[in-house]
């Protein structure tokens, strides 16, 4: 009852989604809009670009025509100077890895201004779903091994480490969907950003690896992710090789949900994410929120946890306006 | 040892394996063979047909023509009217849902059918294997939404998704094995249900899907079955957009056991049943119960269960019985 | 911080490595390279046969030519009589199921002349991977069933589980990665073993099945390996009808990471154990453990656990070369 009193409130009000557990609060400012903290070695821009646009709510009467959802040609319009004045019509989140000279690296500067990009109007009540996607041939290699040496220490290293489980755990977290769009070589924490996305679609060039071994650091953290998304002998084989995979051997063992060809990669992401963009989001926070929780319960307390989640779901606006509408046979109308 | 002697008493006597928990006790009788008890909207006819056929024993001496097994031509003609007088020679128990104007929806009636159904001579040491199809294009469409909406209330809601669960669980506790037979789309409840049985076949024109969310309510109940049948980025896609997924791709992420032809697909579950007819009640028991009892286990704990099983299993009779038979080069004859 | 001192002590040492659990100690003499106790029926000739030979490592000076890794004709060249000798330059250690005639049968005997041959210089930093195969056209064909018998006793049962229980978990458990290489037919316990190894190839006409229930015995023990290795409804409809699945089959759904053709079987495992052979031992030891430990976790225990494992990882002589090297764009050179 409290789980499911815990539940409502973040359908609901989307807040204490966040869970903490033995490591310390996030010290990123929680959805502060601003760069992230930057790591010590090499400071720099900002890594990430967050993008945001239209969704296909009805209520956008009086949004600048630079942001209007039927220019499909410039999908990710840069909207960001214009989004605290129009979060209100923002539904779509594009975030996107822009280090491609360094291979979209996950350093610690760049972790945490990803954390910042997920974190940002998180409770919006607009924000609907976020696409990660990455610029350039190599969707993301990995933790920068500058970070990694002796001289940084071990400090340091534990920071990086702790940062990047945080994101990962904040994307299952996340009350909304969030979906990564592969398009190229994902290895190391970046398969692990794969496969620690909600849904994962990628073009059939892509591939997949987790090649830490050859380096001398086992992939320990993204095998967290990984071995919950593949059979553990694929996990292994890839682990203990460090080979890669191709997009279909991934497809074809749980690590992505879906492979298109490259020059339907974009279309074929972004109907999943405007779908999932024209449905309630207080409805989908809830189920988010109790699959990952349930799928780690005995049978019989997840059933009594998504039981009492059924039902909280039919008291909530949406729940009876979804219904109702089916049986009316109309559209519903969602309330966020 | 107790879980050891617990699983003894289940093999020999097929009692007990009804685990309680949480909730109260079924209202429905145990082996109660009369009609189940009809929810509040739209009492009406039995929504569910249960037939058993003979098996393939070799005590069929005196039964009446009517149900001879090697009327393949008829495999489901119904035995109801001679039910309670030749149980002893019914091995197969097929249950069709059968309310294909409403598209099977498991209203509560249907699931108290169902689970009537499922439970009737359970214990009955004659019971081999059960089957549960469907008439119509539709295996089932999930809940009926209209015993869903703000009128029927919380309290009846609860009662829904009480009665949904315990079903499933049911499946999963039941003494004997219990196949899916899919001809058609099984959608959110109705996928639920084929994700719930040990074994599910389907033909090659089934789709599945969750499509709560289009109507504002998130499939988290079906979500606990199908997040334990399916990789977790296929679940979500599926509960995210509520898109249906094809019979192969259920084959290919674990939803089903095998695929066939249309035409091929009675034959085909049918060879299954009879094989698993043709096995000791008692060892099937056994292990089905060891199998889902393990499996949430860590490794040390799982053995040590299902070494002990493995003993309990050598010592019933026929445990010993099909060790001599092989080694004597004979065809084993079960007690049961 | 005392798990991850533990894997740290695992990573540098080699030692603790063995689980103990509610069972008693091994018998089996740890490290102990003679032959194994020979359980009570049919006492005979080893019935496995252990070979090595030589990796990649530098240090091979002085070693009789008879042992060359560059005799690839005869890749498994028994370099047995020369082993204690030797042990500083054998990195690939072969494991043979030599029992071709009674279908390579895991009795007593052969269980533990299997775990003996798997401790064997478990701790030398030397060894860096165990390839288990067979001879003949069955891989295995599960327990000897003349130990089963009603004559032998449920003590002797017992015993006849609890060793093969513990062979399944010492090679989980094990410091360095074990692959099974099969080339036929694997049923009951012997597609346990294969389930249980790290890293599964297989011919293309191989198969797999857990058939005990023919002979009234549920592969209650070998469900555990196959439970956590293919979706429950490929496992239970296994278990349940006893019928095999193709390679391709177990590929599909897991039990395998690796299907080829039979003439290439050998060299594509040799390429996999190979790669695994040219790799830090103290590295892939610490990830093993980490990667099986964390899968049954919560996911924010496995990332604090795994956290720590990275940090531990970099303070390995061999994790700061390995980074090292990589940024200094040379090869690494591993301490072991």
């Amino acid at each position: 009852m409290a789980a499911a009193a815990g539940l409502r409130a973040l359908g609901a009000k989307g807040s204490g989604w966040l869970r903490r557990g033995p490591w310390a609060p996030l010290t990123t400012g929680f959805c502060s809009g601003g760069p992230a903290g930057i790591g010590r070695p090499e400071p720099g821009p900002r890594p990430t670009i967050a993008r945001q646009r239209d969704g296909i709510r009805d209520n956008m009467a009086g949004r600048p025509s630079c942001c209007n959802s039927s220019a499909h040609s410039t999908p990710f319009s840069d909207s960001r100077n214009i989004l605290l004045a129009y979060t209100v019509s923002l539904q779509e989140r594009n975030i996107v890895l822009s280090d491609p000279k360094r291979r979209n690296a996950l350093s610690l500067a760049m972790l945490k201004s990803l954390q910042s990009d997920i974190l940002h109007e998180a409770e919006s009540q607009d924000l609907k779903v976020i696409i990660i996607s990455a610029e350039g041939p190599v969707f993301s290699s990995g933790h920068d091994l500058k970070e990694l040496t002796d001289e940084q220490g071990p400090d340091y290293h534990a920071e990086v480490f702790q940062t990047c489980s945080e994101v990962m755990m904040l994307i299952q977290n996340h009350p909304v969907p969030i979906i990564a769009m592969v398009n190229g070589l994902a290895t190391a924490a970046g398969c692990q950003l794969v496969a620690s996305c909600d849904i994962a679609v990628a073009s059939d060039k892509s591939s997949f690896a987790t090649p830490g071994v050859n380096i001398g650091v086992f992939c320990s953290t993204p095998a967290v992710a990984l071995g919950r998304a593949v059979p553990r002998k694929v996990a292994l084989e890839m682990l203990f090789t460090g080979e890669p995979i191709s997009a279909q051997e991934a497809l074809l063992h749980g690590l992505l949900s879906r492979v298109v060809p490259e020059e339907r990669l974009e279309e074929e992401t972004m109907r999943i994410a405007r779908k999932v963009a024209s449905l309630s989001r207080s409805v989908l926070s809830l189920g988010k929120a109790a699959f990952y929780r349930q799928l780690a319960q005995d049978l019989r307390t997840a059933y009594h946890l998504t039981s009492q989640t059924m039902v909280d779901n039919l008291g909530l606006p949406d729940g009876q306006e979804g219904v109702k509408a089916f049986l009316q046979k109309r559209k519903p109308v969602w309330s966020h």
